[in-house]
Order: C-alpha cells, then structure tokens, then sequence
C-alpha cells in the first residue's frame, strides 16, 4: 500500500475542509461555514450528470470495473520487480531439474501474468504460440489500462463542466428572481458551489488517479516484459545465472542496487 | 443494444431536469421554473449555427450519414467477436470440404466485410488481389470513422462557441436597454440560457458520442483484422481448428475464457 | 461546387442576424437592434488585427492566395476521383497505340498534376526521373496545402484574441468615465461587441474553413498518388484493364459502386 | 526583407492606438485617451515577468541571441534557394576542373553551411566524415532553431499569465480600498491595463514572431539539404548539369519555373 | 551555476513584490500595501493542496527526490560536454598504454554514468553485456528525468486550479454573508489571492522549472551518447585522435569551436 497516495487524498481535503471552517483572523472553529458548502442537488448534477456521460462514452462493464482497478493502482510497490525476478529465478532453478516440476509452483504465484505463462511452458506449447499468447494477452491488457485511464481523464474533464452547467442554471434561476436583495448572495453562492464541487472532483480524485493510473501502466509494462522473457528462458531450459544477468536489465538503478545488496544477505544466510 | 448509453442520456437529463424543477429546501416541485430555461431562438442559434458551421467543414452527404453511424455505434456488442470467430470458423468447415459451397452461407452473413471478402475467394479472386482489396476497404472504413468521430468533435467544440455568441448577443442587447431595472435579471437570464445550452449540447451529447465511436472504431478495426485473417486462411484452404487457435488471439482474455466455455457447452451438447 | 458549404455559412450568418433582429416574445421584428452591433472600429480591430498579425507571420504571397485556395475548396466535388480514372483509362488506351499520342490529349486535361506527369511521359524523360519529379511536386503541394490549412487556424485562433484586446480597451476607456451613469450600459455593449466580432469570424469563417481545406488536404493526396501510379503504369505501357483494377482501390467503397455502374451503363450504350 | 512582416506589426499596433484614440460616434481625435493606457508598472510586470520566467526557463546565452535570431528571420527571401543553387552550379563547375581551385571562391560565399562544407572539400576531408559533420551542424541548427521558437512560444504563453497576475493584484489592492467610490473605475481600469499588455505582447509579437521563425524553419532544412546534396556532389566530381537537375527538385515548383525562366534569359545573354 | 535561473526567478519575485508596494502616482512606497497580500489559509490550500494531488499521483519517493533534482537542473554548464569529453580523451591515452591502469582514475571521475561504464571495462566485462547495460541505465535515467518533468507539469497544472477552489470557497463565504457592505470588498480581495497565488506559483516556478529540467533532459541525453561511445571507443582500444574527432560531432558548433581553442591553448602550452 502506498501511503503516499491516501495521505495524498486525506491532506487535500483537509485543507478544503480547513479553508472552510477555519477562521485564519479570530483563530476559531467556525464549523457552521460547512452547512453552507454542503448542496444535495450539485452532488447529483456533478457526480451523477459526469456519470452518465462516462456510461455514454464506455460500456458498462468496463465502467464498472473501475473501482476495483483504482484499488489496484494504490496496491502497487516497486519491490514487485525485485519479487518477480527472485521468483524467476527460484522457477527457472526448478525447471533445469525437471520442467513439470514447475506445476507444482504454480499455484502459490499470484502474478496471473507468470503463472498462465508458466503454464504454457508446463503445457509445453510451442515456443511460437506461446509468444503469440503471451505478446496477444501484453497487448490486451495494454488496452484495457489505456481504457481505464481514458474513463478517469473523461470523468476529469466531464466533472468542470457538469459543474459549470449546475452553476448555470442557478445563475438563471437566481436572475429571474430578483424581488428579494437579501436572497440573490446566498442564491448565487449556491449556484457557484457545484463549479467548487466540479473543481474538487476533476483535481483531487479524476486527474490525480488519471496520472496514477498511467504511471502504474508505464511500470506494468516493464514488469511484464521482464516475466516475457523469463518464461521463454525458462521454456529454453536457460541457465538461472544467465537469466538473472540479463534480467536485471529491467531492474531501474536503486533496485539493481537493492537486489544485489540481497542476493549478497542471503548468500551470507546459506554460507 | 448497450443499455448503459441510453441509461447514460437519460440519466443526465434527468438530473439537469432534477436541477431545475426540484426545490431541495422545501422538497417541492416547481415546474413553473421549466419555462424559465427554454428559449426557442437560443436553440436556434446553438444547434442550427454549429450545425451550420459543421456543413461549412464537411461535405454533405457526410454529415447526413451520422444519425445512422451514432446509431449502429449503440447497438455494437463485445459478443460480436466471439459470433464472427465461431463464423468464420465454420465457413472455414464448409470450405474445407467444397470451397464454393460457401456461395450458399454468404446471403446469411450480416457482416458487409465478411461477406465481401468471402465472396472474393468464391470467385477464385487472386490471393494478392483479394488482400489489396480487403486493405484498401480496412483503410477506407478506418478513414470513414475517423472522419465521423472529427464531425461529431466539431460540433462539440462549436456548439460552446455558438452558445457563447448568443449569450454575447443577448448580453449586448440588454446593456443597450437598460432604462427598466426589473427587466435586467429576466434579459441576463435569457442570454446565459444560450450558454448553458451550448454546454449541455457539448457534454451530454457530442463528447460522449464522439468517445464512443472512437471506442467503437478500435474494436471494429480488431474484427476487421480478425475476419482479414480468417478471409485468407480460408481462401488457403487451413484447417479449422488452426485457425481458430490463432484467430483467438484477437479475443481480449474474458471473452477467451468466454468463448472456451461455450465451446465446451456446445461439445457436450454434441457428445 | 459544394452546395452545403454556401448553405452553411449562410445559415450560420441568418442564425446570428435573425438572434439580433427577431424579438421572440412578441414576434415582431426589431431591425433598429442592428444597429447595437455595427461598430466599425471593432471590425478594424478584429479583421485588420488578425490579418495584420497573420502578414507578421507569414509571407505575403502565401496570404494572398489565400482567397484563391479557399474559393478551390469549396468547387471540389468527390466525382472527381471517377473522372481522373476514368481520364486515366481513356490516356492509356491511347497510349498503348502510340505512346506519343497522348500529347494530343494533353491540353484538355484541367488537372495540372496529371497534364505535367503525362508531358514527362510524352517526352521520354527516364523512369526514375519522372518518379523524382512527381514525389517533390506531391510534397511541395502537401506542403502548400498544409500552409494554407495554418494560416487559417493561425486567423481562427488570433481573431478571438484581438476581439478580446478591443473589448478590453473599450472597458478600460468606459471605466476612467464612469460619470455619466447612462452611458455604462451602451459603453459596455460597444467593448462587448469586438468579443463577438472575434468569436463570429473565428467560429463561421476561419475554423470551418481551416477544417474544409484540412480535408480538402487529405482527399488531393489520394487523387494524385492514383494519378502517379497511372501515370507510371502508362509509362511502363501497362494494359488498361490491369490499370483499372489496380487503380479501383484509390477509390472509398460508394464510389467504387458507383464508378461500376457507370461503366456497366456505358457498357449496355456501346453495344 | 519581407516588407509584410514590418508591415503586418505596423499595422497591428496602428489598429491598437486607432481604437483608442479615434472616437468614431464624432470622428474626433481624442489623443488623451493614450494616457489612460500607458502604466508602468504593468509594463515591468508583463515584459519584465516573462522575461524573468523565460531567464529561468532557458539559458543566459539562448535568450540573449533571440533579438539575433528575430532580425534573421525577417530577412530572409524565397530567392535565397535559387541564389544557392545558382552558386553551387557555378563552384561545381570550377571543380570540375580543378577542385582545389574553389578555394578562391570560399570567402565570397556567404551561407556559413555552404562555405563550411565546401571548405571540408578543398581540404580533401574524407567523404564519410564530411556527411557526418555536415549532419551534426544540421541537427545542431535545427535543434538551435527548435530552441529559439520555444522561447517565443514560452513568452507568447507567459506574458498573458503575468497580465493576469498583474490584473489580480490591481483587483486585490482595489478591493481593500473601496473608500472612495469615484476611484474605483480608474482602479479597475489601471488593473485592466495588465490583462491587455499581456494579450498584446503575446498576438501582437510573440505568437507570430514564433510562426515566422517555425516557417523559416522548415524553410531553412530544405536549404540545407540542398546545400549538403550539392557539396556531396562537387566531392564526387559529378558533372553540373546532373547536379542541377538533381538539386532542382528542391525547388517548390514557382521557384522551379522562375529558375527556368532565369537561366533562359541568360542562355539568350550568353548567346 | 546558471546565474540567470536564479535572476530570473528572483527579479520575477520583485517585479510582483514591486507592484503590491510602489505608488506609481506618487512614487512612494506603500509596505502596508504587503498586508493584503499575505493570508495563510490561501498558502495551505495551494502549495498543500497541490503537493496532496502530486502525492496521490506519483510515489512518494519520487516527489520527494524532486529537490535534489531541481537543485542539480541548475548547477548545470554547458562546458559540462568539453570538460567529459576531455577527460574521456585522457583516459583514452591511459588504456592505450594499460587498460587496467584507468582504475586509478576513477575515483577523480565525477560523472556517475562514466565512472560505472569505465568500470565495466576495468572490469573486462563482456562488450555486449556493457552496451546492454549502458542503453538500460541511459533508458532509466531519461525515464526519471521524464517523471521529474511530468511531476512539475502535475504541480503546474494543479496550483492554479486549488488556486480557483480556494477563490470559490471565499466567494461562496462572502455570498452568504452579505450584512456588511463594507466588508465584501476585503472578503473578495481575500478570495482572489489564492487564485492570485495558484498563478504565481505556477508562472513563476513550476512551469519555468520544468522547462528547465526538459532542457537538461535533452542536453544530458546529448551527454551520456557521447560517453557511452566514448567507453566503447575505449573499451576496444581506439586511438585517442580518432575518438576525439568522432565524438566532436556531439559538440554543438560554438562549443566545437571553444574546444579547438582551448586544444590550441594547451598546445602552445605544452610546446
């Protein structure tokens, strides 16, 4: 879990939340400003109206899967490159010995990316095929990312608008009601909340998963390069050494170093 | 037909509708507000100006062609993959036993490219030839899409502007008369409606129409290629169950599963 | 001529004048309001603005023939793709006679590209050269073309931002004479006016027309790579039925159709 | 020099003062007006901001050679193509019969590019560094031509930003001093003032002034790919008229014509 | 040290500290003017509330190292490219004589990147291996550079968007507490700071900034070319001369010239 990222999220409202209530001149709690930010009808024109124009835009299914795939984004460590290659590693020693033996591993890896390639090469599938799958299956779930990302930045730029909209048609309902002078300030301060709501949305949910998202496809992509070649090394019946040299390529500079420092404990452990 | 779109539609309007006639202090209706918020000249000059401005850029019959394209972009399913994979499929039987017995399944296909690009190898067509021309179709759909995906991008982005214009006209004619005070706020109201209908046109209709089709334009060009390789592995005369395994590399993995289970379901029927 | 692009412009200009004139509560006509949006230095300032900035970036020969292109735009049918075949066809049918008979033919032609391409023919000039020569005029044309379509994006996108600039001095003089409280009001409508002057030219002229030559661009470069390859194929004596075939995939599908009964209607005439 | 571009800002900055100072209602000077719009400290703030913002943004050396690069861009003539073609025809001609004999020829040669690649020539340099110099000064002077359009285009952007922020503070100390209700017009007006320097520096000379250098950009790899084409020739010794009518395609077809046209008179001069 | 990034940057600070504080009209300071521009709240919510949106989208380790990052964009000379390239000249010479005999020098070698590339051929790692190693290493560090980038766009795009929000919460705290008429203006000048804060922090340092690491992205990458080719030069024994006229190319054309001068220098030196 990266802490970074919730941290990220409860500071930033925390100082919505503090702008609101606190008074900076008196120094006090003024916890009465939050019934003032508070609008049920924005919350459906915002949130419900950029809904139903990502619903427009994308299937459903793939709408709804969303929540599970932001979890995901936040789930992500950097360690998973150095865990992957160990694991690697750890097959490839298995599999010089005996090749089937691997399908006895295969449950305990939780990476469905490795363990369906791993099948293969257990299934022994031609070398051909499994890289037509493997590259087909790379492909496929490159798209579903880019697809997900493309719902949260719609979202990100729908939600200002719906906003706008909302503040809109406060604005006419406020003009074509002047009779009272002492209404129109609380009326248009109505109206401006779901612009505020809109704002809120698109900045510290939509765009900042966006880039999240987007980040975590960038480094998918190397992680599962890096177990592409480890399965048609492993298939080749390659030596762990060998595979382990050529992999650490795919291993950015901090966790090469990391990786060796490692490797170095637990040599020190065996000896 | 995916519910989801027209649930989508529906469902902003409805709670742009929501925004204007529900008066969420007291909880009561007031549909006396609906009057406020239509304006006959303000649609006038939204949806005429920027459709005139989209007959400006594009040719005619183009732009009288999108009603159908937005509809067949809603009735487009992901099960359409696994229909044509099991089609092609088995024509391909059927081609392996008589290569123009196919003639006789050829009025049944729905699929304009399918059925196209079969008919070619019917006619014993050059395999050369036949390629050229399924590319130069692939290339011309492809183009053709595009091209109404730019349309419907116009008029998102020209409906704002025109929605603008008018709330400039409006704005100008109000200062222009400002001699009776409680006429201000009704006349301002008037010429922001003109706005808010530029943004609505915008955000619940042309933007997710236009992400729509884009989707739809990278899942049909994936068919499109599937049926290319299917076409020709045909017209070689390969088997069937060749083809299938390597045609199934255009399905993305759920409906991989999907189709294996089907598969199943249907050999266990068969048994 | 493309009868939607005049309807287009014209119905965008209606729109606008009918928003001014027509008072909609009272169907009347008001034609006095005209008079509120005729401001001859705002016209100065947008037009001459925009033009005098689009001079400071370009050559002034590329400016002037900007008038000349866009009038060429707009004659543009699609037939003129099945002319240029069938043109083509004609010239090699010619050509396998007497290849230097089809200098006979070369006046008649209006396409500049394929009337230079065939002299270079007709005058024995080598293969290689002629290829040379063709690919540098395609290039330069592309070019041209793709200045043409910037300069009118340059002025779609400067003629808002000099609208702003007058209406910005127009409120700054309003506001260091704010002792005539009367004269606010139209003070203001005059400042606004050069706003909607620049979204007016931007969004019914420059921004339309800039997407009309953009697909104008792309439409050319298909009709002259079928000239050059017929151009090459006459050259090399090719039969005009092989010519045909080949030459049939430049065109989209409908036109295909088309171009087909065309010549089965010629066909049934001839015998 | 391109007189249209001394023209276009003349004209640009005269349309400015005309619609201050030409009071149209009574077609009288009002040369007063001027002094409503000069203030200093939005000058400091929109000229000197940005270029602040650009100081940090780029190199000392970089920006300081703009005011070079500017002048440069505004001197250049399309007959500069033809004037080099010309030039190497007439060198080729002199090393074709002795090739250390253009030496004499160098210091009149005014394109440092030529002069650098035929003196590689003169000095017998090996063919194959003399393409790698000649490459690596032209990627140095594109990337240098890149660099010089980006400053432009990071003013262009940043100078409106500073008269927005220029415009907030004159809102903010005005806001804090509603006192005196006659001053505040003037107030606003002067915080106005900044938002119209900004949008004046950047449409009236940093967005074109970057589409002109974008143009001679392009303008100026085509030169020196002629330039490069033609010292590889002279190096070979290939006889003149092979290189020109290679080295003519370079030429945008009127360019070609007007050099046809040239070299015809001067054939009938010759004779 | 780039001493114009940090002139920049400081005369942009006092040129907006300039016009808080200067009375132009009376030319006098006015320091209490600095009152209105200072509230905490608006500090917490843009630089809190960008960096929380930051935080959500990238990894905490790579926000944190941005410091480091900038401070080193900075300290940044373009001799930077003769000083390498020099030592890599003489580090030529030493492996010509023995190649071992450049572990000596390592230690003195400031530039990681060729310190670890010379100690892969210490090493007598295996050519192939080093090149793989060398591209992997140069692909992260662009990489990172690239994140840096886009980490100070997110905080350049997010400042004046939290900006904007802390803007509609003041407005919407003022709206609904309209009483005093004297106190809208001080409340509304308060609401505009943090807007007024959101533009500065991204125009004065975000933007600047990140188009300062992007150039050094690009002259870096220039760099570790050269070095790259440089190890292999040494790595397969070259002759110092010929590495040096090969990797001279990477020198832009000034610096080309500085170099030669100061080889000129040590040589009249030397002799």
């Amino acid at each position: 879990m990266d802490i970074a990222t919730v941290l990220g999220i409860g500071l930033a409202i925390g100082l919505v939340f503090m702008g609101i209530v606190v008074d900076f001149s008196t120094f006090s709690l003024k916890l009465g400003n939050m019934a003032f930010f508070v609008d049920f009808p924005s919350v459906l024109i915002v949130i419900g109206g950029s809904t139903a124009a990502v619903l427009t835009s994308y299937p459903l299914n793939k709408v709804m899967r969303l929540g599970k795939v932001i979890g995901s984004a936040f789930k992500q460590t950097p360690e998973e490159l150095i865990e992957t290659l160990t694991l690697i590693i750890d097959v490839s020693k298995i599999a010089r010995k005996n090749i089937l033996a691997i399908e006895d591993a295969l449950p305990s890896i939780d990476n469905l990316f490795l363990r369906n390639g791993l099948r293969l090469v257990v299934d022994r599938v031609d070398r051909e095929l499994i890289i037509d799958i493997m590259h087909s299956e790379m492909r496929y779930l490159d798209l579903r990312r880019e697809e997900d990302v493309g719902i949260l930045k719609t979202y990100a730029s729908l939600s200002p608008a719906f906003g706008m909209m909302g503040t809109l048609i406060g604005l006419i309902l406020m003009l074509q009601n002047l009779s009272d002078p002492s209404a129109i300030g609380p009326a248009m301060a109505v109206a401006i909340i779901t612009t505020l709501y809109g704002t809120f949305m698109a900045n510290i949910f939509f765009t900042p998963w966006a880039n999240k998202l987007s980040n975590k496809k960038e480094s998918d992509k190397i992680l599962r390069e890096m177990i592409r070649d480890g399965v048609l090394y492993i298939e080749k019946g390659e030596r762990p050494d060998f595979i382990e040299a050529d992999l650490m390529n795919y291993l950015p500079p901090d966790l090469r170093t990391m990786y060796e420092e490692m490797k170095f404990e637990s040599a020190k452990g065996d000896s």
